[in-house]
């Protein structure tokens, strides 16, 4: 059966909204039928580039527009709830930029809409649709790495500042959303330190260790003040691990065949024979779709088949319960805070 | 005035002995009298490739030779403050490996009698004798960086698992001594985290958060399970920042005249309006002197002069310090511990 | 005075014609008139993207249009001598993309129309219009590098292979121009020496060098067969060195205070004391405007002033007779070819 | 059956000397008899670390002391020869550094008296004993690349200029001694480039590009003077491709599978259908066996098994003629010179 094009409505035009609109212009199973913004400037460029699409300065008439089947949410995360609600409450699918919302319950609220009213909810959580992170979770699926022992994520930047949001909120939640996954076993605790150096208030370094009941666990290490941009993820397991480089233009990822056990013997306990395993590098052939590419046509998907998206509410809910967790282990001086259920 | 070349015991032939014996067997104003291991291996290895050096298989005939001036120790962690203490009570000169013992008492108790028997106590803290972290203390000294804002160390390895160490009294001194070495303010409190994967017991990753007064922060970041070896510090500033690499094979400083900034006004300080720079990177030209040549250099000139060396007791002190601290947070679940002055 | 935009054609929609019209379309003094391609499916693309714009499928009905004032030419480089002459014989200002036409003979009557008519012909060396090359330039001129020793390319890919063109006429006058712009002596003769490995006919891998009288020579090494990609250029002089790497993402030019040089000595000219020096390494900061806007921007201002361009017809017959000696040389075994003044 | 250790003179103890030195006096099967150098102060170091080895000032006493089983000649380049043909007259074995001799003669002669005298002569091109090469030698038996296209190295370096000899003669015997050993084929015609920039005569930089009747060619670029240390080498193959950069602390070899090839099919001939393969990079592991200890080890094991060395007379004076009809084509303004059998 062949679907007619979804129409999709496009809500925020800033950084992130013109890459939706190319994105969802391009494809034959959807329609940009209308893009919202404040901004006068920013809806001339849409009408220069896109004169077919209609514009409006307003949110509330393209949630109202008969005609258009989804939304794509683009705005200032605190908008995020908000939109997100009314949409799915006119019964509009929704793709809704990371984070999702700005609390747990409001996150909660957006699922149980999405579930009353049978919309599609996705969370932009366009990291795991890269070519690099479907690899791993491929491999990591296929046992190649062996038990997961560690992960382990360094974001730095410079000169994403903002006024309205810690690095916390606005990078972890990359990580978080790659952890979870690439990883099946959930979070148990989390541990956050985060500092101010420029700004008054919003912290531009911060620290996340995450805990796993099974010994495994995950780190992650953001900020927005580094001279050097760096997107580094290590996974460690039994058999391989895993270097993740995202600044690396051609070369993501890279597979190790080497590193350490111990020797399996009959023999004392307390005898420590760490075997060291010198090994291959492997750097994988990476497809070079664009991930927000792939992410779309998922989101498409989901609607005309009714599937639930890999990054569904539940995934945008988790990211924000462990940012919400390490806010309050930062309150409370770094305390492991426990991971609500 | 011409010294006599000062005698020199060294204990201990293992990893780093054969280092210590081949640069004071090349200076003109040390001579090694005498090896001692346990290991007639290690000492038929003395004899053929030194001849001249008295090999023997106990310590203790060093510590009581009185034509040794000074002794170097070399011998696993544990050994490390009784060695040292006789040394000193003997009257020896003493260059003990790091760390310097395995509690903060024992290290005030070697402090205390080196002082007393008026001897040069010095901890081989290598790393601060590098023409890189040479190079980076004058920066800082001659305001380059501006006001510091933090230093973050990465120190990934794959391969040396100890049976008696945790990674953290393995690795992390290497940074302690360079974040001590580098800036004058003293911390304050420490949070550490670490994991078990492979061995029954040692920590083979640990994370180190360092606070301090004035809001500088010092982050660590040790494995023994990495697949790549990382050893990168970055030091923000105000003005510029740094990015030391030490597994570069000569580029390992690079300084970034690069950075964020909050506009001055005389507005509102509710006002945000970061500013990015974007400038220069300079890789300044560094000396090949050998570190460990440079601290040898150091240990007989401050025997022949009397004077203080840079990483005197009280450097390997603080160290422990915040080893011991680390170690407790860990104990009391990722909590902050102070550090007692 | 504001001038009034200027009304572009651009013909050939391939490869590089959607750069053009992007770039011309971005601007507010040109407006891009009208795309020819024979391609329908391409001009399908143009009318997707800017419906405002025309549509033809041939070249001519763009040159004959009266309210057309430039053209674009970027069609295969077999057609670049017969489309530029027709344009220019009505009286278009010509950019056409390199080479700018197949032969010396070819070039120079394209010379001669462009002045017989004053009109602008410029040649599309978008290289010599990076900030790469503007920095490197400025260098010299400024005499940062002392005199000139050598320039050394190296631009190997994988996958350009073409049926109509040797790798010597599709990717060394990027070298060329780059050569020509930088330094101001004229090349004497060139060597030449290519292979084929894979197709029937068109040389796959081919080296050239190109003698000047001073000593100064330069040095190309091109190929379509490599497994990296390399953009490697080398320029030495007698107080500094540049190393401009075009594949890194941000860091391309790094200016080298090290050298070599013979001491100065009122003594024997036999001896032989060369002193190095080891210095700094300079990466400079490079504004990110993209190369094609910079060109196209110089474009019309030389049509609007009435001035010459850099990369004028002069410097792209320039380029053709260095390829034609190199081609001649290659047919006689590699020997050295005079170049024609 | 177990060898007495062989007895050896090393003559020369410069730059390379103390390796020689070094490796050979680490082994059981073989002793360091004595060490000749003219300089008193190498002798003197020799002594230093060496007291069992006896220190001559003249190499002839070493030649005619008859406990000495096989010598290794570490002078300069234009006493090579002298010494090699007195050795190989008393009697002794002789590995000799590279290059053998300066001309194709006396390298004839050497190898004409090796074989009356029934001694090894061995040259040390050590390159051919990395781990690395022998890795890529292997793949290249095992028809991992497929058939072979071209071999392609760069060797640039500051400060290794020399007073007696070009770069040609000091840094291409590396690579033509890689080519020899890793190419079944043999070379037909040499054509070379160099030039004079700094000193009065010896060429400081040169290209050389050898043929092969199957199409097969190869090409080397030497530098003294360049501002970066590049070691680059590249081999092309139909199925797979080899980066080899020794510069690169661990990771030398790289196996890209991917490349060109041209679509087989009964049609047209002069249809051009290019197949671009995109796969894998592997990097093997390579043991870290110092080369020189391969090398050393082989030497030995050739004298007491009476075989051939792999890198044999023949193959030094294959260099040479290279080498030879190198300068012959500089003379002849880079014609190409025809390789004598």
């Amino acid at each position: 059966m062949r679907h007619s094009p979804l129409r999709i409505g496009v809500i925020g035009y800033g950084y992130w909204g013109p890459n939706l609109v190319r994105n969802f212009h391009a494809r034959l199973d959807a329609e940009v039928a209308a893009v919202a913004d404040v901004d006068e400037q920013k809806l001339a460029q849409v009408h220069l580039h896109y004169p077919s699409i209609q514009c409006v300065s307003d949110a509330i008439s393209i949630l109202h527009d008969p005609r258009i089947d989804a939304v794509a949410i683009a705005t200032p995360p605190s908008t995020h709830f908000a939109l997100a609600r009314k949409a799915l409450e006119i019964g509009k699918h929704v793709l809704v930029e990371k984070p999702m919302a700005m609390t747990s319950i409001e996150a909660q609220a957006l699922i149980g809409l999405a579930r009353a009213r049978k919309r599609i909810l996705m969370v932009g959580h366009t990291f795991i649709y890269t070519s690099s992170v479907q690899k791993i979770r491929s491999l990591i699926e296929n046992g190649e790495l062996g038990d997961l022992y560690y992960i382990d994520s360094v974001r730095f930047n410079l000169g994403l500042l903002q006024g309205d949001a810690s690095v916390l909120w606005d990078l972890a939640p990359h990580d978080l959303s790659i952890f979870l996954y690439l990883v099946d076993e959930r979070p148990t605790a989390v541990q956050a330190f985060g500092q101010v150096h420029i700004g008054a208030e919003k912290k531009e370094i911060a620290t996340v260790t995450i805990r796993y009941e099974s010994g495994f666990h995950a780190h992650i290490h953001v900020s927005w003040i580094s001279p050097v941009k760096i997107r580094l993820t290590l996974i460690g397991g039994s058999r391989k691990m895993i270097v993740y480089d995202d600044v690396e233009p051609t070369e993501k990822v890279r597979i190790y065949d080497k590193g350490v056990s111990l020797k399996e013997s009959g023999e004392s306990v307390t005898a420590f024979n760490p075997i060291y395993r010198a090994g291959d590098v492997l750097i994988p052939a990476l497809d070079r779709r664009e991930a927000l590419e792939r992410e779309i046509s998922h989101f498409l998907n989901c609607i005309q088949m009714g599937v639930t998206p890999l990054s569904d509410g539940e995934s945008g809910l988790a990211v924000i319960r462990i940012l919400e967790a390490a806010e309050m282990s930062m309150a409370q001086n770094g305390a492991f805070v426990p991971l609500s259920r």
